[in-house]
C-alpha cells in the first residue's frame, strides 16, 4: 500500500508548531451553550459572582463566548514542550489484527507522568492562579488522572496544591496518591470530615466510597473559605475544554500535513474535557459548513449521561454548593456502581457538548465494560501501549467502527482519542485478567433516583 | 542563550533513522572480554554449547566479537518504530533549578508499556526465538521492567512466555505482575516449587525474598528441560548489550545533528544493559582513539559490584547451574538487604563493561539510595517525569557533576541515560515520602560471604 510507504507510525509536530493559541469552539456555536446560573436566583454567574472560586483570568475565559482565538501564553508553550506535541499513531498493527480496510489513527495523550491529556489544562490553570498571586489551589480527582497533574503543574509554578481524592480510589490506588505526594500535593479521600458538605455526607451515609460530584463540594468548599486559594477542575467546564483544543489543533495538523481527512472522530467523555479538546477545531469546520465528520462521544453503559441522561440545568456537585449548568445530567445525586471500574464516573457532561448533541452535531453510545476491557487488552497486545480504562471506551468504539468497515470494505479513516495510560489501573485489569468483572447498567428505577434530584423550576422541566 | 534558541526540548529523530544496524563494540575492543566457560571444564562455551540455553542466532551474536555492525531485522525496525526513536531531552529546567553552566542531556527510554529500554532486547530476543521455530522462551524479572518488556514482545509475536519473578518484586510489585498477565505470560515467584533448583534454595531459606540470581536459575532450568524453549536474559550478556547500542546510536545521532560533544556520559548499572548500549558507539570512538569522553557507570552502594567486587569467574545465578561469565561480582550469592528499594540489584556486571572498567576506559560509582530518590524527587518535579528508582542513580551523579560545574563555572555538556519510569516503584517513593528508607552499606563482611561462594580454581584467584 503506498499510503503506508509514506506516513510513518508515528506522526511528530515540532516543538515550534505547538499551537500558539487555543480555539474557543463557542465562538462559532450558532447556539451558545447556556450560562452557569446561580441556583437560588436563576440568573446567570457574572464574572463577580464566580471570583470568590476561580481566579480572574480563568473566569473570563469561562464567560467568552466570542473570541475564537485565545492565546497561550509563552510560559504554558514553554511547559507543553516538555512532553507536547504529542503523537498522532497510525495503528498498522491494530488495523493489520483485525483485518480491516479502515485506515486508524490515534491522538496519544498518555507521555506524561499525569498519564493522561489532563495535563493541558492543570498547567493553564495553575499558570493563572500563579499570576493572579495566589497561594494554591484546590481540586477533586477521581481516577487520580487530573490530581496528578495538577500536582506536576503546582510543584512546577511553586503552588500549594490540596487533592480531595474519591475515596474508593484513594484505597484502590494508594500509588496515585503517592505520586500526587511526590508532587509535593496534600491529598485527602473523600467524603472527609475536614469539610462541612464531607461531614454531612458521612453522617448520612458512613459507608460512602464517594463520587466526583462529592469531592467537587469539599474541594470548592475549602477554596472558598480559605484566603488565597480558587479551585480549579478538571472536566466539563467550557475553560477546560479551550485549554485542551490543545490535542484537536495538534491532530488536524498531523493530519493536514499528510493530507489525511478523517471520517469520523471517537473520543471517550466523562465530563467531556477529551472529547471536546479533540473534536473541536472538526467541530469549528463542520459549524462553518466548511467540512462535515462523525464525531461520536463513547460513555460507560454504567454511567450514560448522554444516552439516557436530562438536558436540564443541575448542580455540579454531589453537595449542591455550585452553580447550575445545563447539560446531560444523570442528577447530581447519582452514583454509579462500585462495580464499575472504567472511570468516567461523572453524572454530568460538559455544557458545550451537551448543547451540540442536543443539536445533532455528534452522536453518542454507551458501552459495557468487558467489552472496553476486551479492547484494552486487543489494543495493548497489538499496540504495545496499555490504555487507560477511559481511553479504552474510544478503543471500543474504533475497533467496532473498523469491523464494520470490514464487512462494507470502505476504506474510511477513523482517528479517535487515546487519552492516557492504564499503570494506576492495574486493579481494574487484574479484575478482567482474573474474569472477575462484571457490568452493570442501571435500571430505569436507578437512573429516577438520580433524576429526582434535579432541581425543578420554571423551564427546567425534564 | 543563543543554544537555548536552537536546541529544542526534546530532540526527535525520525523513524527513518532508527539505526539499522546494531553496533557490537567487542569489534573494537583490544581486550575482548572473556568467553563465557563451563564450570566444570573450564573451557570457553562453544555455540553447540549454547544451544540448549539460547536460540542459535543469539548465540552467534554472543560469541562474535568482531563483527562491528549486524543488521537489525525489518520486523525489528518496524517494532521499533511503535515506541522509538526515544526522545533526547535538553533539561533546561533541571539546568535553571541547579543554576548551573552545565549543559545537560537524557536520552528518555521510558516512553514504553515496559517502562524501560529492556524492551530494544526483548524484542530481538524473541524475534530470533519466532524465527526459529520455538513455542516460547523463559526468563526472570527484578523490578518486573524485563518481564514486562518481554511479555509485549511475546504477545506481539504469539509466543509462549514463563517469567519467574524475584518474590520480594511480585510481592511489592502486584500491578507489574497484571500487566505481564495482560500481555498473556505465565508469571511465577521465585524461588518457587516449579523447579529443582528453587526447590532447594526454598529449603535451605525457606523465607528467603529471592534474588535476580535465584530466578534466573528457575528459567534456565525449565528452558533447558521443555521442549521448544530457550531461555532469554535481559542483560549482562553480549548480545543484550549489542541489541542496546540503539540507545546509544540514536544517542549520537541526535547530538550530531546538532554538533553537540558531550563530555561525559553518565548511566547506572546493575548487569550493564542500558549503560552498555548508551555508551557503546561513545566507547568505539575512545577505543579508536577518535575521541575522548569521561563514561561513568553508577551504581547502589548497596550492591556495589564495580567499586568493591572482584574482578574473576563466577556464576551468573545464585543455583550455580550457568556457565562462569568472567566480570566484577560480589559472589552469585550475594543478596543486597531487602531495605535497597532502588533497583539494579544483581551481583555481576556485564563482562564487555568489566573489561572495560578494567582496562580503565569507564569510571564508576557508587550511591545511596536517599540520595538517589532526593535527586528522583526533585528530577520529577522540575522535569515533570516520575523516574525509575534504577535510573535516578545516573540523575544523582549528573545532578552532582552538574554542581561541581557550577562551583567551577566549566560549561560541562553531561549526558545521562534515563532509562525508565517509576510507575511501579510507589511503594519506594512512598517509603521516601514517609521519611522511611534507610541506607545500608553492606559491611567488609557481608562482602565476603559472598565472595566465599566465588569458585577457585588455577588463574582465577579472587
Amino acid at each position: 500500500m503506498a499510503q503506508n510507504e509514506k506516513i510513518p507510525y508515528k506522526i511528530y509536530l515540532s516543538e515550534e508548531e505547538i499551537p500558539r493559541q487555543w480555539y474557543n469552539v463557542r465562538a462559532d456555536m450558532k447556539n451558545k451553550p447556556a450560562p452557569l446560573i446561580n441556583p437560588g436566583t436563576h440568573e446567570p454567574m457574572s464574572a463577580a459572582d464566580l471570583a470568590p472560586v476561580f481566579c480572574d483570568e480563568l473566569v473570563a475565559q469561562e464567560l467568552d463566548n466570542d473570541t475564537a482565538y485565545i492565546d497561550i501564553p509563552q510560559e504554558i508553550r514553554d511547559f507543553y514542550k516538555m512532553y507536547r506535541p504529542s503523537p498522532l499513531v497510525r495503528a498498522y498493527c491494530l488495523e493489520e489484527k483485525l483485518d480491516t480496510p479502515a485506515k486508524i489513527y490515534y491522538k496519544f495523550e498518555g507521555n506524561n507522568t499525569s498519564g493522561s491529556h489532563k495535563l493541558n489544562s492543570a498547567i493553564a490553570q495553575a499558570y493563572y492562579a500563579k499570576k493572579q498571586g495566589l497561594k494554591g489551589v484546590t481540586t477533586e480527582t477521581g481516577a487520580g488522572q487530573w490530581g496528578t497533574a495538577l500536582s506536576m503543574a503546582c510543584a512546577y509554578l511553586g503552588l500549594d496544591c490540596k487533592v480531595y481524592m474519591v475515596k474508593c480510589s484513594y484505597e484502590q490506588k494508594p500509588f496515585r496518591r503517592e505520586v500526587m505526594r511526590t508532587y509535593g500535593a496534600q491529598v485527602t479521600p473523600s467524603p472527609s470530615d475536614t469539610t462541612q458538605v464531607g461531614r454531612k455526607i458521612l453522617a448520612e451515609n458512613p459507608d460512602t466510597t464517594g463520587s466526583l460530584g462529592c469531592a467537587i463540594s469539599e474541594a470548592v468548599e475549602v477554596a472558598v473559605g480559605t484566603e488565597g486559594y480558587r479551585y480549579v477542575l478538571g472536566s466539563v467546564l467550557n475553560q477546560v475544554l479551550l485549554h485542551q483544543s490543545v490535542i484537536g489543533l495538534e491532530t488536524k495538523a498531523a493530519l493536514d500535513k499528510y493530507g489525511i481527512v478523517p471520517d469520523m472522530i471517537i473520543g471517550c467523555a466523562g465530563g467531556g474535557s477529551n472529547l471536546g479538546g479533540l473534536v473541536s477545531p472538526f467541530m469549528g469546520e463542520k459549524l462553518r459548513g466548511e467540512r462535515d465528520y462523525r464525531i461520536i462521544a463513547v460513555e460507560p453503559a454504567s454511567c450514560p449521561s448522554f444516552t439516557r441522561g436530562k438536558f436540564v440545568y443541575d448542580f455540579c456537585d454531589t453537595g449542591m454548593v455550585t452553580p447550575l449548568a445545563k447539560m446531560y445530567t444523570l442528577g447530581s445525586g447519582f452514583i454509579p456502581s462500585a462495580n464499575h471500574a472504567g472511570g468516567l464516573r461523572y453524572h454530568g457532561m460538559s455544557p458545550i457538548l451537551s448543547q451540540l448533541y442536543h443539536d445533532g452535531l455528534m452522536e453518542a453510545v454507551s458501552v459495557e465494560q468487558t467489552a472496553v476491557f476486551e479492547a484494552a487488552e486487543m489494543f495493548a497486545r497489538v499496540e504495545g501501549i496499555l490504555p487507560a480504562p477511559e481511553s479504552s471506551h474510544a478503543i471500543r468504539v474504533a475497533i467496532d467502527e473498523a469491523l464494520k468497515c470490514k464487512q462494507t470494505g470502505e476504506e474510511k479513516t477513523i482517528v479517535f482519542g487515546l487519552t492516557g495510560t492504564g499503570y494506576f489501573d492495574l486493579v481494574a485489569y487484574e479484575k478482567y485478567n482474573n474474569g472477575e468483572m462484571d457490568d452493570h447498567i442501571p435500571t430505569d428505577e436507578e437512573l429516577a433516583v438520580g433524576f429526582a434530584g434535579i432541581p425543578r423550576f420554571e423551564g427546567n422541566e425534564i
